[in-house]
């Protein structure tokens, strides 16, 4: 249970963030500036693109993916404190390192459980950034805080499947480089719950695939990185080579890729709430009302004090997390994903919105990345599952009498 | 202290829910249709102006004003139910009945303390909607919670004031309709701590005035209602008959406009509420997960009654200032002002989070209302002063040793 | 929906409080010392019995029974103030003006389904406080938050009935001036759920009748009123006449009896939430640390303000929720009888909390009434079952799709 | 930062949980018949002597302090664990292994400040627990927030110092067997203002020195542990050698002395929370309302999520701040020690709270421990400084415009 960071990580960690300060922060008014130029686009911007030249020329590249894949292969433990740096700047940096959402997850998919056909087809561009990739789990008809809930049906029509159904917040598949869909359905609807979901690969231009809208998240298009489509299926023919593993492993893959995602967005969101602190600390110091200087006002103290203190002590129980995910494996360390998945995004919600409050109408505006980072942490919360799913399950475990 | 809407306030709001039915809520989809066919257009919305001429045709119209304008001549206790009913559409119900801010406080600065001639100009047009306004108090530099903090200057120059500064949150600036700005500034930096300020009228088209952007609050550009602006005063030069009342009395008139703009803002807010409550019910009766209807799950039985709980009292609290500001004035009622202010929007913004998270990612979305009622409610709770600024001021208060 | 009090209530406060000022706040320190002085002791404490004696000279008794039974007849919008003065004092005032729990409760019951034989043998002498009596309902062995879980038999035998059982809880059956004791109990343990119990009159004295123990709340045992007892019933035969109203009526009765008990330990609480926030005050201002009175400190004005807040908020939802049951009766007031059971006891227990965190050690010890205020509002959220229960409820009522 | 538990650590802990559930849970009854046995007796309880031989035959004997001393020589890393299985009985455990505030301070105190006569005539007993010790620090007059805020004087007078002033909350001073209290008082008011104070060893019965009266905690009278009492110093003169280190240190001394005592605290704390959750899930399990059993009911579960949550990342970060106080010192640790003097009793007074609604009534009753539990650990929040105190420090340390 040591969870200092060895030399690996030390090493990129300071390497990551001295990429953050001397490329990353001064890009984010560029990103700003492209965007307004570009009303209506959903390519990757070009800041994004020189960003990850750089990176990748630096060895900051797939840190995220564990093993030898041309990354660095880090381990959870190792990649912790490289992913919090990113957090700082989750617009940018992530992509910059080639580690951001949902490309990292669908990079594990194929990696863990994809063909070699697959992989060469579809891995290594993405390891490459060539493309990149979207998710398709969720729909706007079913609740999908229960993972069983698939309306979206997958079926098997000689060497073909042919997927129909309507997905929504598919993250990154408004950006047109979003060459292939992980689309999770059901082939059999009659199994046993956990065994009627397979998921199947479908390139973006197959014949029915349909981008039916943008949606945004609070006011916020996410266009930086190819933004939440709602995506229908209207019978689109996909070979049977494309179904990734066996029918009926959709639920396990979708279990197996959460785990890493989870403590992915974890990681990252200990450095928003970061970021928050640091903008509020220099606000507090740099706003003067009623004669005192804000940092001298005690609520201001107190929220940074409980700031701080949440920082520590769910820093600690991420790197715990990381710790058992190398380990005793992702499937043992469940009880510490459910517990960070709860309450870090939580915590960071309200170290953000009080870095808000600090800063007033600055605040809420775009002036700061605070609003934006609120409406991202927020939504955390009800991604992969709402809170509360995850509390009752949570909480069963405990209950459960066998386990005093 | 009795609450019981009168026949008045009972005809008032009937015929305000009825409006609120047939045409306000089917309208919502339409104003969205209308912003998103044209992007970068700040003007008032087609569909605005079609409600108002109806809403003023039925007699719902300056319904805010107490006494007799060609308004109805509402009590704030007779107000304070028809309000809440446009809380449930903010984009679109109070500028139907001519009843949103700046507009409404504008109004109410004219009719307190304007002039016959500021009257004549500016009032009138108005009244009949035929103009709109903009409130220039807050300023990018200097902290505006605490309300003598003033940059901007009003230096006297013969005949005429000149005006230099910067302010921002101008609400409904960015709408070319807004064809009048008070603008609040120092007269005099040497005198008295509150009677330092003056506000003064500047015509949007005066030599001078530059829009300088559009703000954001949390992604919305609030285009519906003019959006917020900044806007810079570049020696402004305006007769000085465009002063309001006399100089130094400006910190007075902001105290005079802020009583009733929050209790309408508290008004509103409650109605936001309700909607929110309504929203999730309706969810909550439509969604299954784990078997079960999501109004059969204990959190969200627990969110409901929470909310019932808070809607009722705090409606109870909002009436009861109401009824303080018309029998005793709205001096007298200053802690109850503040108490609705700081509780009501904390509350309501619980409400609509909570509502949003039985919505799942539809919540966040556009899809509902209610990412845009979280975003409006959470900056008033910035708007006009934190809430820490006014609960720090009614602790002051209330601790004061000789009040027991 | 006037919550103003009338000059009937503004009379009755004014005494009340007036003889709170003058006899039962002085008292306090003197029940102190007869309680210590008497380690064992459980009878009503001599100034108990002086403060009752002058108060039923100044009529200020049996204040809570609306109607003509010797008291004031005072509606329950008339008596929420008066209660609410009584709450300054909970162990001394109520009981002065013998309108303390349990025995309101079993007045009313006796009043309201008693026989006139039951009526004049118990509810005259405890009307004219020479008896008191308690209330057997909450059982050791079974999860009181659902009342119709009673283990508790009453068998009929001939001209008698026979009880079996054990309860706890029976507040103030370890004063031996206990004569009564109204037990509940199962008559019919095959009936519908809600018809199987019935109330039962069992005089102290009865054979088989035992008072096990007394227990504490948090460490104090309440010797003041009688504290709170497990009493076991071995084989307890009472006449049949001993049945109030009849077989199967016992769910009915308590749900009758459980209404104004909530409202009057609400409006109690108000006025222990004010006593709280009165003392905060007084010693906030009394105190310096780091060179400033507390009262300067920011977080002791932000309680203090949050304080003042949720008393106005909650007071008008008890008033209102009084004015309910006085105009369309206690029924139709259930939604805001349990809204104010939630609230109230809670809202309290934060503003007493923060009081004695105001006093340092102090707060917890016995030289502030602080901390036995504190256990009593805690216990509170337990009694007449926990807050969850009526969560539940409250948010199911709600979320029913026809309400809306 | 490697917090895994070494083979010392392992072995001791293993060695103090069979020694809890074999000897310390099942004496618990014990303990309450003795002291119900035993009115007014303020002397040791033969339960706890008994515990104390049996511990320290078996090698649990003085496990708190660092280094040679007869003890087991633990590092603060080593000890955590261990202090953890003795707050699951906090009335018993830390006595039986002479592990008990207030002597572990004292101690520690006497081992790193005494002279080596004062190390024989009062550390050596101590560490043998042939007598115990209170440490008079608190003063009813004085805000003891404010360490430098003290009224006591200690003046010199030839060979002597004579002590003059009133303390309170003098832990364990009611039993006779504390035979030496430690006292601070200052000796020049002149001085800086962390200069004035001193500390100096006055035997219990030395003349002058008077125990005014217990106080007692929620009820509770704490004779367990030798009570809390109000001391009064009435001239006391004591031999000047009686001076702990020089005069001016008594300051330095004192927070020297909290770093540890503090920790402990916290470690103990958490042994607190896991008994409660473990209370918690028992009777979860074990009772049943409207038809299912508690552990099946959404709000119980959320409540034992939130716990293990809260347990699993404070645990982590008491972890981390005892390493920081073994590798880097008390000093540097200042921040840890205080975020978890600040985390700790907060979160577990909540988790304590929901494990006595769970109760029901049996929670707030001495049926559980959960009730006493509570008591103790509000009240640390109010002991060393109230948690605003440190929250306030805290957050100016963050808020420094260096630190960054």
């Amino acid at each position: 249970m040591d969870f200092a960071p060895d030399d690996t990580a030390r090493d990129f960690t300071a390497r990551a963030r001295a990429f953050l300060d001397e490329h990353v922060l001064p890009a984010e008014p560029e990103l700003d500036a492209q965007l307004a130029a570009a009303p209506g686009e959903w390519a990757t911007p070009p800041v994004i693109r020189d960003l990850r030249e750089r990176a990748r020329a630096q060895g900051l590249w797939n840190l995220f993916l564990p093993g030898d894949h041309g990354g660095a292969g880090l381990t959870n433990l190792q990649y912790a404190p490289v992913a919090e740096v990113t957090g700082w700047s989750p617009r940018l940096a992530p992509a910059a390192f080639n580690c951001a959402a949902p490309d990292t997850g669908n990079m594990e998919v194929l990696n863990d459980f994809g063909t070699p056909a697959q992989k060469s087809e579809w891995l290594e561009p993405l390891l490459r950034a060539e493309i990149r990739s979207s998710f398709c789990m969720t729909e706007p008809d079913h609740a999908s805080s229960d993972a069983t809930n698939i309306g979206t049906s997958i079926r098997r029509d000689g060497d073909h499947y042919v997927i129909t159904g309507r997905k929504w917040w598919s993250t990154g598949a408004m950006n047109p480089d979003a060459a292939i869909f992980i689309v999770m359905g059901k082939t059999d609807p009659d199994a046993d719950r956990h065994r009627q979901q397979s998921m199947i690969l479908v390139p973006r231009d197959t014949d029915g695939v349909e981008i039916v809208r943008p949606l945004t998240v609070f006011g916020y298009d996410d266009r930086d990185h190819g933004g939440h489509a709602e995506v229908a299926f209207h019978d689109v023919r996909v070979p049977a080579a494309n179904l990734i593993a066996g029918e009926g492993d959709g639920f396990a893959i979708a279990q197996a890729r959460l785990g890493p995602g989870r403590i992915h967005h974890c990681m990252r969101a200990i450095g928003m709430g970061e970021r928050a602190l640091a903008l509020m600390t220099a606000r507090a110091n740099d706003r003067r009302a009623f004669g005192r200087s804000l940092a001298d006002q005690g609520v201001v103290r107190e929220w940074a004090a409980e700031a701080r203190i949440q920082l520590e002590a769910l820093r600690l129980l991420v790197l715990k997390t990381a710790w058992l995910m190398d380990t005793v494996g992702n499937r043992q360390a469940m009880t510490e994903i459910q517990a960070i998945k709860i309450a870090v995004p939580r915590a960071m919600q309200t170290i953000i919105d009080r870095a808000i409050q600090v800063h007033g109408g600055a605040g809420v505006s775009s002036d700061t990345p605070l609003a934006e980072l609120y409406a991202g942490i927020r939504s955390l919360r009800i991604a992969d599952g709402p809170d509360e799913v995850h509390l009752s399950s949570l909480g069963r475990a405990e209950l459960s009498p066998h386990r005093a």
